[in-house]
């Protein structure tokens, strides 16, 4: 069985490789018309991708899936419109192959070039949300990559219905049918044999919870684009205006507490914890938020939990939040490098100097400055859809989307020139 | 025994990391002061270095290491005056760090910026070459990252008494000596600790020969800037200038054939093989270089000798060459892409159309149109000081200098914006 299931995915990624080979020349307006074409397919198939997908439900509801999973699992119209759109969305971003990022001509005459090309071979792996097979498949066609798909198995018949509906377009749009592929079979050992397709795979991007990154992270011999947590952090400093403090810290933690980008910890400078720590502890509370504090914040209103030590270092994801006392933005930036996981923090400031502080200290993929750490997202940074977020330093950091499934080549253009000594 | 080099290596990092926090906030003028001074303290302290590598050059010699490899370890006045000069160039570059890369507005207002920022910790694993020492140093000062330099068993002394004087200017400029340490041990163990401390090193740069880069690949937890081969390739197009096609021939294969950028295989287009390929088989014997041919290359010229499969994956680092007769351009493109490293590959022709399939054709970190391929260099590139050459394709591809020892965060500047939905 495993040397099968090695053969299978080596197979898998051999045609891959070939595939990136065409993609990486493919015209914009091919590139592009599949994209559209796919959007289309999936209108057309809804019907077939809703009976495929009651297939997986019922085998959820079966098998005890929480609520929240078979939610994500759900798909219905509104859904595969939703996925549909999002093609069309990718298919109007500019194409960021072969962008000029960087020229100059040497003493010599040698003219170089930095020139955007595609990755090449992007493997996916994911839990059951169906509706990333459409967004990651579109987001690596734009980009002149193939793709290799490894969905949850609970969305094993939805993804399958998905992809029939995106290789019908792809084909018609005459680009080669195995640039997105769909690992076809859900046993568990066809993750661990994707991780080892070095020679295969330029990339993996794993999307889903703490326990698949971290399986990821600790098998993959590849590169990955990927963050384990988002332990983000808004620093309310001595300087902030009081209205906009409370108005920002409700919204980056409240507005969804699920997302990557929620405020999981507030610190408040302790020269203004006087004004400002009890209107923010309450106004927290209040929203139905749960708070885990220090002493500080515990004396601030009495409804507030004690914080313990590993408080400081939690991805709530919920309604909770822990809240500590700082002695300015010196200690709030050493709180965060300490404590945080280098995804997204906010200062809530109207002092510029505090801020520059705060931007240039916190070791991070995102900071803000008077806005919400919620604001960490492709589409809020205008890059159109993201595959994911990257807390990685390396090539891409912060959202990873169409630009960052590029690298670059060097493209030097000479007159015959040789190199002296 | 393990045990104590792990929490050596760890308390290393520890330490390296703590300095990185300084050195990515250090002015511009302490970390250029800090490489003059060093280049003044490598000048002053010429008669101890040169003492030391005595020591080191005795040991090698009753090691009975190869004369190349003596070569390399040995250091004269010349060399250290070379290093000296080496950190002035760098000091010289324009500061990589605090750079915006990007920058736009949201509709919202939110100004997003993309700011060029210290990686963090490098780590260099190298041979025995001391002037690395000073090289890798300076570049990762420069760019505001923390060092940690493993140098190899035999120049350890030479790279001992080279650190002295690298610390003692570090110091002097006010920035923390940590910033570039030394593993004090030559036990191989360390390198294996090195290679697990993720959580403190950032990257990982192997200079070396294929076997230690491909022990590093093997081994390493963290990400690397690398590259195992250059097995580089020139095709001659049909519409190559016979006499540029003969000069960067020439030039690509002999100038230096130890280096990454010689060109290991020459590619002749059929469509001109009756008047070029001759000429080139020849001159390249006639000029010292055994020439392992295809059929035709061998009828070309009867001092040619056959190629097997293996030739074409063969870096020779010496004065032979793999000889192959293609069909054009496709079939040289897909050659290179078969049979090659991904380092640097050029095509010579007077005309735009060949080159561009092969320019884009070609997955390569760097690819030259009528240019020698022994311009893959930084400092031919007009980089300055490189710390090496990548083939990966993850964040820097080709000659990896300041800019490339750099990453990037999100700086977004609000007025109290808050996410709505």
């Amino acid at each position: 069985m495993t040397t099968d299931i090695q053969t299978l995915m080596t197979d898998l990624g051999r045609r891959a490789r070939a595939a990136a080979r065409v993609m990486a020349l493919a015209p914009t307006a091919a590139k592009d018309q599949a994209l559209r074409a796919a959007a289309a397919a999936l209108r057309t198939d809804a019907p077939l991708i809703i009976a495929a997908n009651a297939k997986d439900m019922r085998a959820g509801e079966a098998k005890g899936l929480t609520k929240a999973l078979l939610d994500r699992l759900m798909l219905n119209p509104a859904r595969i419109e939703a996925m549909a759109k999002g093609l069309e969305d990718i298919a109007a971003l500019p194409d960021p192959v072969g962008r000029t990022l960087a020229g100059w001509t040497r003493p010599n005459g040698l003219a170089i070039a930095r020139v955007a090309v595609p990755l090449g071979v992007i493997g996916i792996i994911y839990e059951s949300r169906p509706n990333v097979t459409a967004d990651a498949a579109g987001l690596c066609l734009k980009s002149g990559n193939a793709a290799i798909l490894r969905g949850g198995s609970e969305s094993f018949h939805s993804s399958r219905a998905i992809m029939a509906a995106l290789s019908a377009a792809i084909a018609a749009a005459g680009l080669p049918v195995d640039a997105v592929q769909m690992v076809p079979t859900t046993d568990r050992e066809a993750v661990g044999a994707m991780l080892r397709l070095s020679e295969y795979i330029d990339v993996i991007v794993p999307r889903g919870g703490k326990s698949l990154v971290a399986r990821v992270v600790e098998e993959s011999r590849i590169p990955l684009f990927q963050h384990l947590e988002g332990i983000c952090h808004t620093y309310v400093d001595a300087a902030a205006d009081l209205e906009m403090a409370k108005a920002v810290v409700l919204n980056a933690k409240m507005r969804r507490t699920g997302v990557c980008g929620a405020t999981e910890t507030l610190l408040v400078d302790r020269a203004c914890a006087d004004t400002h720590l009890k209107p923010l502890v309450s106004m927290l509370i209040d929203a139905g938020c749960e708070v885990r504090g220090d002493h500080a914040a515990q004396q601030a209103d009495c409804r507030a939990l004690p914080a313990v030590e590993a408080d400081w270092s939690t991805e709530y994801l919920d309604s909770v939040i822990s809240v500590k006392v700082v002695d300015g933005v010196r200690a709030a930036v050493d709180h965060v490098n300490a404590y945080g996981s280098h995804h997204t923090e906010a200062i809530i400031t109207e002092e510029a100097k505090a801020a520059e502080a705060f931007l240039n200290g916190c070791d991070s993929a995102i900071v803000l400055w008077n806005a919400s750490t919620q604001f960490a997202d492709g589409g809020e940074f205008g890059m159109g859809a993201e595959i994911g977020i990257s807390t990685g330093k390396m090539h891409a950091r912060g959202p990873v989307g169409v630009e960052q499934l590029c690298t670059f080549k060097y493209v030097v253009k000479g007159a015959g020139q040789v190199r002296p000594g």
